[in-house]
Order: C-alpha cells, then sequence, then structure tokens
C-alpha cells in the first residue's frame, strides 16, 4: 500500500556502518510541502524460540551496549546478504546456544521501529533440539551465557525488565497464550 | 546487570538529527580487545493500545519512508524531554485519533532493537474512550487515516502484513491472549 506516499526528492548518505547505514531523504509529501527523513538501514535479523524437551524457554544473556546493560533475549542475528531467514535461524542458534534442530516453524515478522528504520525481525520456533557434539565458533567479540528458563521464570524476568526486547517480550507472550506449561 | 560490560574508550558523534543521534563508540570488551559498536540514539517513545465500546481495536494507517509503505499501527509517538510516558500516550491518542480517555492501563515496556538502538518502548491500553469535541492539531507533516478493526480482523491484517510492526504486533498477541472478542 502506497497511501499518503512520500516520495524521494533527494537522498544523502550519511554514515555507511558496519551493522547500520544512516541517510537522510528529503521526501515531498502528500499536500507538496517537503519534509526530511532520517532512515536507518538495516540488513534485517532473525530469531528463534529455542523450547527444550522439558518445556524450557533457552535464553541468552549479552550486554547491549546502547542500553548500558545486559539483558536475557531468545538467540538471533542480522541476515547475511541474499540469505534465507531460516539459514541465519539456525546459524544463530548453533553459534549462540550450542543446540541445533531440522525443524523450524514460522511465528511471524514484524518491523522493529518502522519510524526511523527498517529493519524487519523474523521470528521461528522449535521444540526440536539437538545438542550439537562440537561447538560452533559465533561472532568473536559476542560475549555470551545460555540460561533456560521454565515460561513462569521467564515472566518474572520480563517483570524484572531482565527481559526487555521486542523479540523476547513478543516471545514470551506468544508461549503464554500457546499455553506451554 | 553489567555482565560482560563493554567499557567506552571513546565515543564519536557522527550525527545529530530530528528524530535520531548516531554514535560509534570504541569499547573495551570481556578479553581486553577493542571493538566498534555503532548506536543509534531515540528519546524513546509510547504506544496506545485503544479499544472502543464496541471492542473494535483503533488503529493509525501512515505511511513509513523506511519501508516504502504504509501500514496499519496503534497510536504512537516520542517522547518528549521530562515528559512522564503516560502524558505522551494521551497526547498522542488525541492528535491521531480524535479520541481522549482518563484511564491507562501499562501493559510492557520494550527495546525496539537493542543489538543498535536505545529506543525504548512503553505500551498502555484503554477500554475508556471519548470522543474529543474539537480535533487536536498533530504534527503538520503527519498524514494519517484512522481504521477500527475487530480483533479478528486485526489477525487477518496481521496475515497480510498490513499490520507489520513490533509493538502492533504486540498488541493483537495481547489481545487474543486477553481474550477479546
Amino acid at each position: 500500500m502506497k497511501k499518503f506516499e512520500e516520495k524521494t526528492i533527494r537522498s544523502k548518505q550519511i554514515y555507511k556502518g558496519h551493522v547500520v547505514h544512516l541517510q537522510v531523504d528529503d521526501v515531498s509529501l502528500p499536500n507538496g510541502k517537503e519534509a526530511k527523513r532520517e532512515i536507518i538501514k538495516h540488513p534485517g535479523a532473525v530469531a528463534v524460540i529455542p523450547i527444550t524437551k522439558e518445556n524450557k524457554i533457552v535464553l541468552v544473556e549479552q550486554y547491549r551496549k546502547p542500553l548500558e546493560k545486559s539483558i536475557l533475549e531468545i538467540p538471533a542475528g542480522k541476515l547475511e546478504p541474499g540469505e534465507e531467514p531460516e539459514t541465519t535461524a539456525i546459524r544463530e542458534l548453533e553459534e549462540e546456544t550450542g543446540y541445533t534442530t531440522d525443524e523450524l516453524s514460522f511465528v511471524t515478522s514484524f518491523y522493529s521501529s518502522p519510524g526511523f528504520a527498517d529493519e524487519l525481525m523474523h521470528i521461528y520456533i522449535t521444540n526440536q533440539l539437538q545438542p550439537l557434539e562440537e561447538k560452533v565458533a559465533g561472532d568473536e567479540d559476542e560475549f555470551i551465557e545460555i540460561v533456560e528458563l521454565t515460561l513462569e521464570e521467564a515472566k518474572q524476568y520480563v517483570e524484572k525488565e531482565r527481559i526487555h526486547d521486542a523479540k523476547t517480550n513478543y516471545a514470551i507472550l506468544y508461549l503464554h497464550a500457546l499455553g506451554l506449561s
């Protein structure tokens, strides 16, 4: 849908980074006026809700520099160019948790912050986890710890804001709606 | 929690915008190595799930330049400096939907994209809507249309990706879990 389309007049790249690019577009509005739009370009991301045989949720604790705190999240990572989301999902699951799977179900996808960023998040779920025999090396500058929680514990972590991001809050609510116990 | 803390060595502001700022930090990792972190600074945002007497969800259709499409979202807006989230919630509800309320319940809060941005989203709900007698003027370069949907209709919009952002997908799942009908 293109309702209220904002046509690009000029587009200026401000920064080309490792994770994000920033551009500022001059657009023409439906009333003919001009406005500026600050746009973060991001390759998109994929997350997995991993459920163990014991109905525990596998979460990853990591430090998030923008928040200056560490939080617990479902495993996730950026899409590589041209990569299928399922491939990213399995790679991140393996690298971050030491589990793998050959059975992923699609849950949903959403734009994280459509006002200023084009990041699209894809979410999958699996309850068919196999432990990897040999650990796969992940990003060299990624320090993480794995935590397995029951749904009740995870809800308490949401209350305490130790779980505190869009994809993981969504995942916990999804498991609640599903009736995981 | 500061587990795996990444200490700032240098911080460089790249861009200071109207909605976002971009900075790149050099950090020292737990293993003593250095890494770069691209960080989007955002003032935070507030969204409201407005439910009418007829149990319809009030959504706002608007064009999102980063996505190059228009989507339907729950009403939301940026926090002004020093503003309480409830104040933002009521202002955005009034400006975007023509309803007001004196009863808001907190639903949750989450970071939209903790890997690269500090935007914190606060979500409220109300089923106590009063139509404003006089429409409040919103942002002059904001073109929006109000759509009221049943929960079943909203779920179909999620399927069709006409509803396609973190806060609104969360809201629809929340109403489903709540058993709105």
